[in-house]
């Protein structure tokens, strides 16, 4: 089986973030990538929830793990008769959606899209394992093109021997956004990331894409993004999200609140990527996840604070839609005031995942 | 010799940060306090200056260190001849000073201060080292004092049950803060410190300060201090500084920019501590060090990044007069556009340095 467009060769690495084969769901391991390349496996769907919760993978990555997942759990219950198989199914579609609260209501797109390829299957007596696993490249194959078109709209707006500020770890648009800056004769464009603690997907994802595909880049440590904008003259930051809410609220990976502060007080744009959630019509409904307060207190595995101190770790923050200059979709870019028109234009369909 | 003032025994962990004896300096490790205490022996004011190079002490410990140096100084030239140990610790004094670029003009405060101290115990046949460090002393309890009623109209803009969050590591300031919210029945005021990358001293050095003095302390990573400002309801933002020039403008660990500008943003007040730099009348005569950017691709000793990905680290960040609501002083609290008229008060010093 083709697991991803082969024009999109560049990507391969970051695509065989989680795969499905033979009973086993195998995850690249991103909170140790790129310092060493070691893989998670997984011989239940339950076990792929539970290294969703401890950030095996980010980015795009659960939304193709939790397809995995599906595929795995077609496995697990093969033998069972249809019905008990589409139960069973079901209740691993809604399981998986919800590994981790803020992202559930996308997530819920992919296992359900995967729940629907595998009754398929079942009803004309296929393999549903396999059927799963070939709805996932489709979509895939959907969204890169779709992510394509946005990183041209995206790199529109990068200045000719600009720079750039990221936001943690953008996956796909991230990869798009350096091809398209190449293919335009703007591969001096530089570009910073902030290292994105406690995980520093920043520092180790983003980061590492921009090298691959031959970009000045330059990491900085989470307190320096106001300095970098005014010193280092950024004309653009940009991050996707995972969540674009319907109301132009932005929910991404906590920090980028304060970067897109601290963009509007020097005057310079936040665009941030991907296709508005029709699920999230108000983000008075996303629920920010609380994540194990610990973690902030260590640093790549080595104890910071003495013992007695208190850690704090929202995932994510909310960034208001005061501070967006545009939401950039494979349609164009829309103010983050007006994404309902967005669904308005042919080809967008509210039941899929552009990010 | 008496080190400190005893009536700041809960600050003596932080005085011995620095201290010279018997032809040798001795220095606290910072980059390693909490989680070890561990001493550097310099042998040398040399070997002091590449210590301070080598941020062995931050915040006002290079100070003491530095004049600890200057009575190792007066140790290293004791058989010469009463001019040349002059020459060779006017050379010693300048030197020391400018072991890091920012805090130059400040550093010469002290290292002035302990020659003149050494040039009147070599006029007067005695000790020039012990004459430096009693010297030190009453400085440090001078400062003390002042920073003490400092903390008096810093603890005055911190509401009862509130919060407040610090950057990087104010030392004196953040003892005596808490001391203050102590004595006014202010205790359970809530402490957010960033954990002040890429050295950790908000997580290591602030927030232990303030859990020894029975705070409630809790340590972020430095992207989340607008998401915290806005979910905690954040009543204060404060620091101390490198540099208050003259003309307002705030020098400090990077970082401190991006956070006055996100509590501008929430509509909450910065205010910096320590008294103004009469040794700064202008922003632009001040160096911003750049240190190893290598530094910012590694967490407590372990490797973040890809190789190929650059790195930055610009030591210090700037805060306009715009985004600072007060200096606090020992004489009050000064608008940043009115510094001038804290050096008309009776009692205050432009040759002194209050931090």
């Amino acid at each position: 089986m083709e697991r991803a467009d082969a024009t999109l060769a560049f990507m391969l690495r970051y695509e065989n973030i989680a795969w499905y084969e033979n009973g086993a769901v195998k995850l690249l391991d991103r909170r140790v990538y790129p310092r060493e390349v070691r893989y998670v496996t997984c011989r239940t769907y339950e076990e792929v929830i539970a290294a969703l919760r401890d950030m095996v993978t980010q980015s795009a990555g659960p939304y193709t793990a939790a397809a995995a997942a599906m595929a795995l759990a077609a496995y697990q219950c093969r033998n069972k008769n249809e019905e008990d198989q589409l139960r069973f199914l079901k209740e691993a579609s809604v399981a998986v959606a919800n590994a981790r609260p803020t992202t559930a209501r996308r997530m819920a797109l992919i296992t359900d899209a995967c729940f629907c390829a595998a009754k398929a299957a079942l009803q004309a007596g296929e393999d549903a394992s396999d059927a799963i696993m070939r709805r996932l490249i489709e979509l895939n194959n959907i969204r890169y093109d779709k992510v394509y078109r946005m990183a041209r709209y995206l790199a529109a707006q990068i200045p000719a021997h600009g720079a750039v500020m990221t936001q943690c770890f953008g996956e796909t648009i991230v990869g798009q956004m350096c091809r398209v800056l190449k293919e335009e004769g703007k591969g001096d464009v530089r570009i910073f990331c902030p290292e994105t603690r406690p995980y520093f997907q920043g520092a180790r994802l983003t980061a590492t894409v921009c090298r691959d595909m031959g970009m000045d880049v330059t990491v900085i440590t989470d307190n320096m993004p106001a300095a970098v904008i005014k010193n280092e003259s950024i004309d653009v930051f940009t991050s996707a999200a995972d969540a674009i809410c319907m109301d132009g609220h932005v929910i991404n990976k906590v920090g980028t609140y304060q970067i897109a502060i601290a963009a509007d007080y020097h005057g310079i744009p936040y665009y941030v990527t991907g296709a508005p959630d029709s699920v999230h019509p108000d983000v008075k409904d996303v629920r920010i996840e609380q994540r194990d307060p610990s973690f902030v207190l260590q640093a790549m595995g080595v104890p910071t604070a003495a013992d007695g101190v208190k850690g704090y770790y929202p995932a994510f923050d909310i960034t208001p839609p005061s501070l967006v200059r545009g939401v950039v979709t494979d349609q164009g870019i829309f103010a983050p005031d007006d994404l309902e028109r967005y669904f308005s234009i042919p080809g967008t369909d509210p039941g899929e995942l552009i990010i």
